[in-house]
């Protein structure tokens, strides 16, 4: 895949699972990522912004450097968190969003369906400004089942559901834990929903407005970590 | 202004404080919001989705429906809130998202510059679906000078520093209450920073990673939600 921009290549070249192939970047580019271009014994081509604005288009903000790269996901067998984050379906900006989130507060993972979920490519890691590289990112086939698995390792599995009675402020929290949201609009599916220990909700002041996935995702990822730290 | 989107253009007609002038429609979505429509008197012209494609640009995700309105931005003067946000500096997708959340969590006003703040139109309507309309929102000259007159009322200060030693779990918090948050990257500016009665950080687990300025608005929101109702 194609990794562009300063932050996602500097956490791709920095992260040892994703293997990394070759490198086109301008002077300055090469200049601030010489010690990992280095280090991963790379030899970048020369260019100038004007190449990469052909490859990728005008409207890609390249910042003056293009990383050919390799995947970097987690077999789900290999993967015993000591805190879990899943997720499903979320378009490209939000999941941006939430990987940085995620990555801030210390999320051993997050997990995905391999359908319906957006492609791992150059978009949403520069979207996610290197926390792609810094999240684990583990894909299931089935979410209902990779969360019946959790639940045999001693996960509490907590979903955050616009009508549930309880709310999160009110849940006691304790790891290894997994966060489950849902996506935009439609929530939780109702096998999703069934495999979760604990459903809540987070408290708004206005039935009118309702957050976007991210945020409650930032909400809930911020609770977890202050009150199981 | 053209504000467009069934979510955007709903609010902006229920809102009171927003002058509305003419409204294109389609047969579906003058069905939708027909109520509204009675309600300000609004005699809507009936298009086909191609006559806004045309007006509004192909991209545009108009959902059948603009609106020609006014602006609904109150004085600084008129206004003495319970509980007030400020803002500053933030792009378009980002300043939606946080306004949803600032709904969401009932913040009474949203503050801004005149200058170095989005254009107010139907791009952040529509990206903030619908909250654009719920959120008074107030625009001052300088900043600074807002804050200053917002102590002499009352109002607690709070601004959010990476830097800060305190965390925003460990803060004593009480309405009425000003969050204030710099743009992404740059925090805070130092008249700004100079203004707050308490700075303090959101604790994250990794200095690597950063959260975005929306997501760190509705931590913040839902935290002050929580400890103050």
């Amino acid at each position: 895949m194609q990794l562009f921009g300063i932050h996602a290549v500097e956490a791709a070249l920095a992260n040892d699972r994703r293997p990394v192939y070759a490198i086109q970047a301008t002077e300055n580019a090469a200049h601030k990522l010489a010690p990992l271009i280095a280090k991963r014994g790379l030899d970048p081509e020369r260019v100038l912004p004007k190449a990469l604005d052909r490859q990728l288009g005008a409207d890609t903000v390249h910042q003056g450097v293009l990383l050919e790269a390799g995947r970097s996901i987690r077999r789900w067998t290999t993967t015993c968190p000591e805190r879990f984050w899943c997720w499903i379906r979320s378009p490209i900006p939000t999941m941006g969003a939430a990987l940085r989130s995620a990555a801030a507060f210390g999320a051993k993972g997050l997990v995905m369906t391999q359908r319906h979920s957006p492609p791992l490519g150059g978009v949403l890691a520069k979207s996610a400004s290197g926390a792609l590289d810094l999240v684990p990112i583990v894909q299931v086939r089935n979410l209902a089942e990779g969360l019946a698995e959790l639940g045999e390792r001693g996960v509490t599995r907590l979903g955050l559901a616009e009508e549930a009675e309880q709310a999160l402020e009110d849940v006691p929290l304790s790891n290894p834990l997994a966060l489950v949201l849902g996506a935009e609009g439609r929530g939780l599916r109702q096998l999703t929903r069934e495999r979760c220990d604990v459903l809540c909700r987070i408290s708004t002041a206005s039935a009118l407005a309702s957050l976007n996935v991210s945020n409650a995702a930032a909400i809930a990822l911020h609770w977890a970590r202050v009150k199981t730290a």
